[in-house]
């Protein structure tokens, strides 16, 4: 099954867009084994998400053990759910291909985040495989993301929309999605205006102070869908304590809710459009 | 003792710039075990290097077995040869900071190459070791290279040069170096203007086509150092038989005497000068 429908269904069955993302941060929570932790996790919330989406960062910080954590965490997530591998990897032709084989053969994650910095011969390995989805880093959610990001071609293109206008030239498998950060959605609606049917990867609604309202609203395709929303520490981390998964529910359960709401908000509006 | 520090004298010691990539690819030489492999070329070659570079795509796609390679690979390399993960990681902020722990503390790498496409608070959290070493791929080999790296400000300076002139700026800990594509040598030229004491890492001048001679006159530094000239493929699939190490060692004897020819050419040349 494609990505794009695999996402879609499980999006339709949960009737959610929220993704959580599955990071296991030491310096946030301690005293629990995370291998319980995430699977307490992935139990309280599948129900709530149309996708996982597990930072390598997190668990390589672990060494093996880490890398360990990260394939019987995925074991655990039901096999209709999504699962989305954010390494933002980037190489060379045949190193690329590397790493297309390690995340979608050997580890068999769904999706994968890329960064385009590298060009042509570093996507393609990615979306040869067809049935996986790819997300090109566009306009990240981080304050740095203005360094280079927003760099105006002298017809006044800024970088992020030139990387988006290649993601188009690039999609002949259908395939490719963007990573938009939720803290800047000026760029995220005209990302979207120009890639109206691909599924938009949004991070950055929590902590760093992401709007959820325009999230949704230019993140959202014309049927209120493809957009991913994630949200990790404000689920994760909800609660300290051992009510931690219950609190991670809750949190989650929230964020479902509002994104929902929203979305209706939006179909009403544009229903009532002459 | 700072990654440049160690760098130099690793160089000076063995009399060399090159650098060997230790890629194990089972696309290209089968029927060895990895670890035997990886072992045989570090013990023929660890006289003739500045420096070795595994690239972790290699590793990660043979799974946990492939990271427990990478693990007892570089237990194997002697101690004073600095050792560069080439996994081009870049991630916002927090992450940056797990991938930082990853590679420096976890693994204990002496240096990584990193992706500048997030920006500042993407470096940071690995120059924060001040003594390890962080390239940032500022002009990378492939042809895909031109996609994005090109892309010139109104003002006329493309990003590439942008990067190398934010390298700059965030080189407060002085342990940044650049990535820089041998195959692109008036690039390399104008970076090694405008950045005159930083150790270059110059990937490219195997099947990738880049020029030797270039890659060291444009990448030396006023000494003749500080240029780590990178080589994988044709030094260890320089033969696909038992006798794969002394073929790579014969391979690396000679590029090593090239680069020190070339390297004695310049110095005579620069001398000459009025």
């Amino acid at each position: 099954m494609k990505f794009i429908d695999k996402l879609l269904a499980a999006s339709r069955k949960n009737n959610s867009l929220l993704c959580i993302g599955l990071d296991p941060d030491p310096e946030l929570i301690s005293g629990v084994d995370f291998l319980d932790f995430n699977r307490a996790i992935i139990d309280a919330t599948f129900d709530l998400v149309c996708a996982y989406k597990p930072n390598l960062a997190f668990y390589e910080a672990m060494g093996i053990d880490g890398l360990k954590l990260l394939v019987k965490t995925v074991e655990h997530i039901p096999k209709y759910i999504p699962v989305i591998a954010d390494g933002k990897r980037g190489d060379i032709g045949n190193t690329a291909k590397a790493y297309a084989r390690a995340l979608f053969s050997t580890f068999g994650f769904d999706a994968a985040t890329v960064n385009p910095y590298l060009g042509t011969d570093c996507i393609e390995p990615f979306t040869s495989y067809t049935e996986k989805g790819v997300f090109i880093l566009c306009r990240t959610s981080n304050p740095g993301a203005l360094d280079f990001q927003n760099l105006r071609s002298p017809e006044g293109v800024p970088l992020y929309e030139l990387v988006a206008r290649k993601a188009l030239e690039w999609n002949t498998n259908g395939n490719i999605g963007l990573v938009m950060g939720a803290t800047y959605p000026e760029e995220l609606k005209s990302v979207r205006q120009l890639c109206p049917d691909m599924p938009l990867l949004i991070p950055g609604i929590g902590p760093q102070g992401g709007d959820l309202a325009s999230a949704v609203r230019y993140g959202t395709d014309k049927n209120g869908e493809k957009a991913i929303i994630v949200a990790a520490r404000q689920v994760l981390y909800a609660a300290s304590g051992s009510d931690f998964a219950a609190a991670a529910r809750k949190a989650a359960m929230e964020l479902k809710g509002k994104i929902n709401r929203l979305v209706s908000e939006i179909g009403r509006l544009l229903s009532q459009q002459p």
